[in-house]
């Protein structure tokens, strides 16, 4: 048996749109000479749908569409359909699995495990399925199952998280293919997951396996397809591409075979960031309807990366930069900012903020002249914003925000100034990544694209004379790691300075990301990247104490914050 | 038996602090002659703690003091305490009921019921339990419950939610008293729910009641105590105050007898909105450790509002009034303004926009002058934007941002403009509302505090000469119940043209509310009023098609939208 899988991009609720595009990869699959084409969990709707699940119209239409447009196609030329969406059953939803047959459904296949947890809240819409039936393909006894199902297994993880594994019911009834409809999105170290877990589900069953992933953009997750096919030996006989669509085959005669030739494992090398984020801009932008954006170019390292990776999304055509020098401003930043321009063959702009900023120190400090307090810092900034929306608004552009992880997790950024803009490229990205990613555009390019100065010099946000990022936060290279630590292993201060960072160190940073969570639930959409990415999978209140962390008679209030904002303001 | 409830307000997180209130409660509750002292679903904590329960840390601590501070209270004088805290054991977390008695946990109850829907997420962190035994309190067999656990009626409810209703199992074992210990958010309707469903339940299983609620603002949610009693005939015996701590007793005889006298059924009337936010913006201000506020006074009736419900909150002396005039501002917005801050006796300052707007005109247009499209608009309330803040930053004021529901749905508000602020108090309070709050804040007072032109003149942004709302979008009357079915109801188009409004209106306002998603994505946190929220209850994604709602060859994008900001950025 012959069967396509198509590796598609959905857009979030197009449904016409998105059954087009499966009507599209099903034509190309049967010519291709498939018995079955296959498509990813929710590729109807695209994952992830949200709240739009709870309007009974949107699901009554992905009802009618496979009705009036999927199902009609299976009854021309006798081959068969499998489809991810949703599927109502008096007033429960499940995440389905739909086998289109001879212009009938042949059967659905829910979705028993529900992942509830980081980015996931499906138990927010569909109910837990408790039926398991295998599904004979040709005469190949098939267990059909969706995303977390397979993610179960005891003995592969030393605490399942879930007390039912569908495989085991489904390789007691027999089966021998495993079919997995994914959404699986990126983050750094899902590659090694995936394809250490897989296998072994291989070998452990007996089973040849087709894992197939979305692919795309959805706001904040990056699906990287990245499918994969295993034979029943556990060895990689196929891995689809990586960040793009593509319709591959499999003959399931060869999942039985030993492989022709053996795949090495996949690596998330920092290239893999790279595509990621290129995709994240590039959906982000197309499926919101805009073709440009604009961004401010400070001459920095963060700005910089991030205008390098919108020209390789967009084009160089379609990228805006903004130089907006404030009275503190090195005479470098511009010449940086302008080098990189002109590397990258971007227009761009020089605004001057001189004059709004002393406008508002006219208006606003008794004695007409700065005082240069953290309100001064955050004025600038915000004059900034203020210009990148009002060219946004006048022009059409989509603004990108340019701060990276490290500094949204200590706070060290201003709320409607560079905080500003519609998505946040890099803010799941820590500076040190930031850091590597330059070198490596560097390096792919052949050439020098981002200037050599702006990866050198010390980082600065040049708000006051001469500011640097290391008066008011630790050196990156002990950031981060307390970072990573604390916001995605939930190590607590204790645990970190038991690792042998230094207590006023980590007790700061600590401090800094406990009272900046404010900030955070303002930010804009940011690109995930790592395990835990702020607001798409990580949940805080704002108001809240943190006397739980400090001995008593320690007070909490003397820790240092950050500088370009107040506390808690 | 003597029972003493205890509706407290702890701040999430401030696990020392809530062990203080706790300790002290307990003892008033043993000094007025309570055998047992109750406290509501995760009180140690707060409600909802979120991510912080990620945290290995932080369920330590909270078990490290229950072991040293709260059980030994109750060895001293063997009077029991029950207490909601999570609770672990091996790998998994549980909501639980925890008996503290003689030194010792006496037993403990685990939350059954997890709910996952609108502003509850509890499987993303908790377990759901599968064991139920009843307590004896001395020789009444109690059935003790946490919050969603009593929801699942089958009676009551035509379609339960679960498949198991604990309250079968527990009655079965023949509990009589039924103890519920719940954090549950108020909304407008919330209390007729409860009224309605408690007395069903104690008819139903011959049972007393005892619904002991949380009280306490939390970030957006509002939690209303107003605890209920109830004897074995449904009959009311008690409710606690909504909206501040209380303690209470119960004698355990008395919910076998008939009530002395009839309480009439709670209300939500208008002023239960006035008491939500007033708690809602003094524990936001307070837990998050301010004591002042500012805010933009318009002249029109939300800053209004929002200025005297702020100062019911924390006082005039704490409340800052900023006018803050653009050329366009018609004369009356100052007098306005003016003569609200003296009513409410608040400090005020006037600080004319039109120099920085100038200097932004002439960096930015072509030929210095205004243009007056949306980017011009937009502008203004940004320059706004960056006053609040600075005076916040220099001066250590919260921002309150005074938008109401109505104009945060279409869109028709100025991110990092009047958006701007650390709360948005209305932002849940369709117009509507607005006007009838202002009315009964007049009436309460027994004098006029909005000024009556403030009341009566036509809602306008006043950011180009004579602007109105009603240029831009239908009437209020109109518009809001359109929201109402659209956000609340989840009706389609469809659905709401069927109930007798005008095709093009309601296709214009759904296509306003779902193009805007991007600007509530960055809104302040907003204090909860409806049914169904923004941000708290309701998750859409951004980047999405919309063609599901549109017969084919009709452009949705021929469709208006909201005059304050482009379509998309």
């Amino acid at each position: 048996m012959r069967i396509a899988l198509a590796q598609i991009n959905p857009t979030i609720g197009a449904l016409s749109e998105n059954t087009e595009r499966i009507r599209e990869y099903y034509h190309r699959g049967v010519k291709g000479g498939a018995n079955l084409v296959v498509f990813a969990e929710l590729s109807l709707s695209g994952y992830p749908p949200k709240d739009l699940l709870l309007y009974q119209s949107f699901i009554d239409r992905e009802k009618e569409l496979i009705k009036r447009e999927l199902l009609p196609l299976t009854t021309e030329n006798g081959r068969a359909l499998l489809i991810g969406t949703s599927h109502k059953q008096g007033s429960k939803l499940y995440n389905a699995a739909i086998l289109l047959d001879r212009g009938k459904i042949k059967s659905i296949h829910m979705k028993t495990l529900l992942p509830n947890y980081d980015v996931f809240d499906e138990e927010r819409y569909f109910t837990r399925a408790t039926d398991h039936h295998i599904e004979m393909l040709d005469d190949l006894p098939a267990a059909i199952t969706i995303c977390e199902d397979i993610w179960n297994d005891r003995d592969f993880f030393p605490e399942p998280i879930y007390n039912t594994d569908p495989l085991e019911i489904l390789y007691a009834q027999g089966a021998r293919l495993l079919i997995n409809l994914s959404a699986s999105p990126y983050h750094l170290g899902k590659h090694k997951q995936r394809e250490e877990m897989l296998p072994f589900l291989a070998k452990k069953y007996n089973t040849g396996i087709i894992y197939l992933n979305q692919v795309g953009g959805n706001d904040g997750l990056i699906f990287d397809g990245s499918s994969l096919v295993y034979n029943n030996r556990g060895e990689l006989l196929y891995r689809a591409a990586a960040f793009k669509e593509e319709l591959f085959y499999v003959d399931t005669d060869n999942l039985f075979l030993p492989a022709a030739e053996l795949l090495s494992p996949g690596r998330d090398a920092v290239d893999t960031i790279r595509q990621a984020l290129q995709l994240g801009i590039r959906d982000y932008v197309l499926k919101n309807g805009f073709t440009k954006v604009t961004l401010g170019l400070s001459g920095g390292i963060d700005s910089a990366v991030v205008a390098a990776l919108a020209v390789e999304a967009l084009g160089s055509e379609n990228v805006l930069g903004l130089m907006m020098p404030s009275p503190y401003s090195s005479e470098h930043s511009i010449e940086d900012a302008t080098e990189l321009a002109k590397n990258l063959g971007i227009k761009y702009r020089l605004i001057k903020i001189e004059e709004p900023f002393n406008t508002f120190l006219n208006l606003l400090n008794e004695k007409k002249e700065p005082i240069r307090d953290l309100a001064e810092e955050n004025l600038q900034a915000r004059i900034r914003g203020n210009i990148v929306m009002h060219i946004s608004n006048r022009e059409g552009y989509l603004v990108l925000a340019t701060g990276n992880k490290s500094e949204l997790a200590v706070g060290y950024c201003t709320l409607y100034g560079d905080m500003a803009g519609g998505l946040a490229v890099i803010a799941d990205l820590p500076k040190l990544m930031v850091y590597e990613l330059a070198d490596h555009l560097n390096q792919i390019h052949g050439q020098t694209i981002i200037p050599k100065r702006t990866i050198i010099k010390p980082p600065s946000a040049e708000l006051r004379p001469g500011q640097k990022d290391e008066d008011s936060l630790p050196p990156y290279h002990i950031l981060d790691p307390i970072l990573h630590f604390y916001i995605e292993e939930h190590l607590s201060a204790a645990d970190i300075i038991e690792r042998g960072y230094e207590k006023e160190t980590v007790e700061q940073v600590v401090w800094m990301v406990d009272r900046t969570e404010f900030k955070r639930q303002q930010a804009a959409p940011g690109l995930r990247i790592t395990a835990r990415a702020f607001r798409t999978g990580r949940y805080m209140p704002i108001a809240r104490g943190y006397d739980y962390r400090y001995p008593a008679g320690r007070e909490p209030g003397e820790h240092k914050t950050s500088s370009k904002e107040t506390p808690t303001q």
